[in-house]
């Protein structure tokens, strides 16, 4: 059974959606479907994947249609997280005639991106399976779209990095330039921050690590650490901190990298790279 | 010299920044940043090309730091729409540290997925050269981001289809079967709607297109067919209105398509499917 | 029958019907009604004609209402579009006293508004009949609403000009002053828009629509022209592009200027200077 | 010298002006402009009154255009409240082409309008002169633009009711209906509100009136009243609350209903029917 | 039985609930409850009094439990105004229990702000029975909170003053020394505002006071004055206008503040410094 | 010298004194400032302590006088987290007399609130002198106004908890019981949440408590316990997480609780029952 993923907030998928139904149908409307489908036509159909993936965003295709529809039926016959095959239907729905061909765009709009992104991140844990490794997503994403995103890295059985500045600290080059040494910037970190905070400190090499290894933080990122300097890492961190490797990570040596033996891998391609699922909705 | 591309609104560029800001910053700002970098720090840094590709969406990259400081120096080395290559630097800024560094992940995110979708128009339009296909996007977006996108496209040589629903026609299958028939929808539509709107109608065959030789239609969406097929179908129009072929179109097979004389390309992939062109920002 | 008339999309109606509720009911509601009606008080009305016209803006009086009691029920006994008759009931109404005092001026502002702008549109094509003439809309609209004003221009039997200064493309001449000349103005927006996208050009006199004849444009406009030189320009044009007179049209001699043979004259008094029309609420 | 007019917030004209541009702009911003006029041109105008009334707005009028060029000269020839002839001058203006062509009309719409209901009111105090009668407006607004019209009214020398339905009680038919009494509304509604809101009562004959003549109420509404009527309502009041007349009110009749000797006459049609003031702008 | 208080528009709740909520499940929601608590699961408790006061705000709590589960049943035992006793239940409810963990937070917090306001203002009350002097609050509110706190302050049976700077007038020492003088200041307003605004004025001293005896003014404000100052002033006055005592009033003196005749005391403590009532949630 | 405070981003400050401004200024603005001082009279003042307390807020009363006069002069003299005598200067001010009258009550409102948290969280922080116990905030904040009550906090010399539901786990009694134990409560959590997200578990008993020690946490939170269960729950622990107090603390006893060793003390009255401190604009 597939476990529960961290669920979206209802108001987020209510604010997209209405954003993107606006966007789409502007000042005047679907002026084509106005002008030709009476108000009262029924139309029933279907959504239907065209390729192989994980399926991410029913939510928010059911949000889309039933926001032009209220009494519209819609059947999700496959969850979130689940990987499907080409061919196999995914929702049922049925209403409006004028609301589904007017939703139809946005409600495919997110769910192929979303189902993109959790395909993707499935690709790279596939590679990485036999490892300790959990693959991770960054701030990479679209203006806007970050929870949608996040949410779809989760889907995919990925795991949430920090969602913005505020809620995590990662204390990179240029802060620790600023602060003087790494030692000194953990502590004035640690105290201006709440207690509820982690701290994730970014080392380049592993003399920098080295630096870090009695100090009061959470995570460590390796950034763009061979497969061999990473090993070193972790031997070195020896679990008295969380080891994340990040930088340039591609499917081809993901699981090099995993090898190493980190925790977490973290990778922007999931959410600023990854091409759209095939889904469409068909009439039956 | 470079054709000016249709300019994006400024209430948009700056809606569109303040919105992504606001995700990464969140309720409590940067607080790195905030506990180590003093506010009076000065920073200078420039964004350098990691890739060969399109510039788009350097208005956005400047709206993001300037947001965060008003008095900050960002002069443009590249405009919008030029081919850059690896190692090149696009802009130069100079101004606080905190902002400099709140600011840098969102003004990438905006620069490197515009410069995706601009690259791979490009490569789209250079595969056509020498034919008088035109590449032209659709309404496969990501929400909330269409007017950038659209931009990205013009940006990359590409023209715009229509914006949303309500600025032009376009009759496909479904609303065919409501009206009866395509005559019927034609002439339906065109008695609804001003006299400032454009119909395009879908056919998937040359029969339906037969149909609608005499029809006033401005353009002819002609979907799903292969070379042989549009050629006829092109014919068979005789430049009484546009073509556009449509359908699965991918860099393999554009120019085969392109051969077959239609006057316009649709591609979803531009909008929904480019990969991020990777730019960096680098201090000096 | 009557023609359907493109519909306004619900959340236009919505933004408004609250945007307009909130700017009368304030911070602290309707405090005379609060303080004398009980909250389950029920109250039943109907909408009366006070003078002749055609109705429009039905479903904002109707959502004005819903607004503050979901439960009431809004009965509409004529459609918009329909020329009704002084004294006829439009509607009928039952619910919560409260919710309808409170909404009742915000339900009439709507309706007395557009049934006032639908009236007008009837006046001016009751005067073209028997011509090919039709009547059309301007951009010169109230702030923040029009979309209701094309939609009441719509119910009186009227056609839309364009949404905005995004939707359509209209030359003037202060852009044909800086393009240098008018075809090249043609050619150089040609270069730029979508291929969904009309051309409006503005011509003062015989001689500039001269130079237009053999260019790709949509649509001619002829501004402050006699009847005299409407005729010829409609000649000159010979169907190759639609025409539309245009410049302090009147209801005394827009019958001359639709015997000219042109397809459109367009008005702006329809949206900014239409009388309400008299319409009362009245207890039964 | 012109009396000061209580002014307008700004955040009122910013948002209204926001929101007119947003509606004329659209997604894609004004095509015409963007494709042929270049970014650095200037251009240099003036508005120019086309026939006599007195100017609102003008403010409204400069932030339209300094929306969209913040360096934008713009001087106010003429201030709001002043009676303008055909012909004069109101304001001059030099900026960048593409800013003015894009907001000229959004910021004609604002000042003809205002101009249009200012000129109005001005007829009617015109109508008035040598009585005691102050002309007021009503609630009988453009949806989301009661201030600017209130507004108006004031810069035409009429004075403003209340704003909406929170800042003064006015007990109706139907109010007086529900609490039993009219005496019995009085006193309810004082037990209930603040000390700072002032109470009005409606009544639609002599007899109601006498009823209220010892009660503490600040204004009496005599509705749909003769002149006759008007008169010994007056002299019943006799000083000890100010007199209201309204109902279907008009430049015909209006000194009649002056010359009863009411405090305020009220007048719907001031912001519900007032034609719009021609006002152009003109290259220089 | 208890007089009823003039209600709060429901928009205005729905706008605060919707403010709070995103505030505290922020970009992520309830990542707790959602990965612990099935969304099926149902839940049953109670809100209770932890000590004794006045309810207000009943109406927010359970506007905050159905944003995130509409079908929930809220069912409120007291009404907003009643004065509970220590361990009383206040309001049971039963629903999902992942949107009553998830908004406890938030209803409480509305709950227990408002019940303070209602409970420190009817200890004013008591202080001052037997005298005529009514208590009303000030604008010194917390920011974005006012319609809620001047509803406290009815709820705990005080009366509001003016809600803001537009709907009242409220002359002080600097606008006086701009005008000159008292007496031309009250003058200079009467001639601007409309006829259904309030004027106060406020005086610091006798010798102030008696200029303003003949003027059409409707309140005064003594302000820092003393008990037998006020007693004087009441006199002064005696009756044609409403006195209001201002000015670090305390439980301690109010009686004796009171005990002068004067018509109203203004407190600001009411709404700036009025401790959370305990009220909790408790499972049953 | 001190700290710096972990600053508040702008556009939060922007956004919430513009809504108070809209609160307070309404739809007609300041009409006792408008009808009486001229706009170019200037005013000169300085912000006064009234009592002794610790500053917070100034940037937020300075907004609020720029935004109704950006060529405002606004020094600050003290700085936010300094504590400040009865007496002393906080900030002097000159600029336009009607926007400093305008804006006033507004700066005001902002400053004494959060000064008086600061103030109170200063008392604490003395109160508690002496042993490593550090005092915190909870979520019991008024709607709104969360990330300015935080921040005063930190002004205060305080540390903040979670800010929402959404940045760190608090697994409380009710997530338990639905759990099943405490212990598969933590691994279904830790299973779900992202690797920089703390998790805090509440314990009531030393029984719960002895469950926890070996589970990966960050934080227990021990629930209503008195000195003595707190020091040997500080013994249990023993270091390997945070502890921290909580219920019911007052200035009274929180000395008593602090001696117990515990790391953190978190108190709602900080944030839900500050009294303002008294701060007022006077002439100068």
């Amino acid at each position: 059974m597939t476990k529960p993923i961290l669920s979206l907030p209802q108001y987020i998928i209510d604010d997209l959606v209405t954003r993107a139904l606006r966007e789409d149908l502007g000042r005047g409307g679907d002026i084509t479907t106005s002008a030709l489908v009476p108000s009262d036509r029924i139309w029933s159909g279907q959504m239907v994947m065209r390729e192989d993936g994980i399926l991410a965003g029913i939510d928010l295709a059911k949000a889309s249609f039933l926001a032009l529809d209220p009494d519209l039926s819609f059947e999700s016959v496959k969850a979130d997280g689940v990987l499907c095959s080409r061919g196999e239907v995914v929702a049922r729905i049925q209403g409006k005639a004028t609301a589904i061909l007017s939703a139809e765009r946005t409600a495919l709009n997110f769910l192929t991106h979303l189902s993109g992104i959790a395909s993707l991140t499935h690709k790279y844990i596939e590679a990485v399976k036999g490892t300790k490794a959990q693959i991770c997503c960054t701030r990479k994403t679209h203006a806007g779209l970050r929870a949608l995103e996040k949410y779809a890295v989760r889907a995919g059985g990925g795991r949430n990095h920090r969602f913005g500045l505020d809620d995590a600290v990662l204390i990179k080059d240029n802060h620790i330039a600023v602060a003087g040494d790494i030692r000194s910037a953990v502590k004035s970190v640690r105290s201006s921050i709440g207690h509820m905070v982690k701290v994730e400190v970014e080392v380049d090499t592993l003399d920098q690590l080295a630096q870090l290894l009695d100090m009061p933080v959470d995570v460590v990122l390796l950034d763009n650490m061979n497969p061999d300097e990473l090993q070193r890492a972790v031997q070195m961190v020896s679990g008295q901190f969380l080891t994340e490797a990040s930088g340039g990570v591609t499917l081809a040596h993901v699981a090099a990298i995993a090898a190493s033996g980190v925790d977490m891998i973290s990778i922007g391609a999931l959410t600023h790279s990854a091409p759209a699922l095939d889904i469409a909705l068909d009439e039956i």
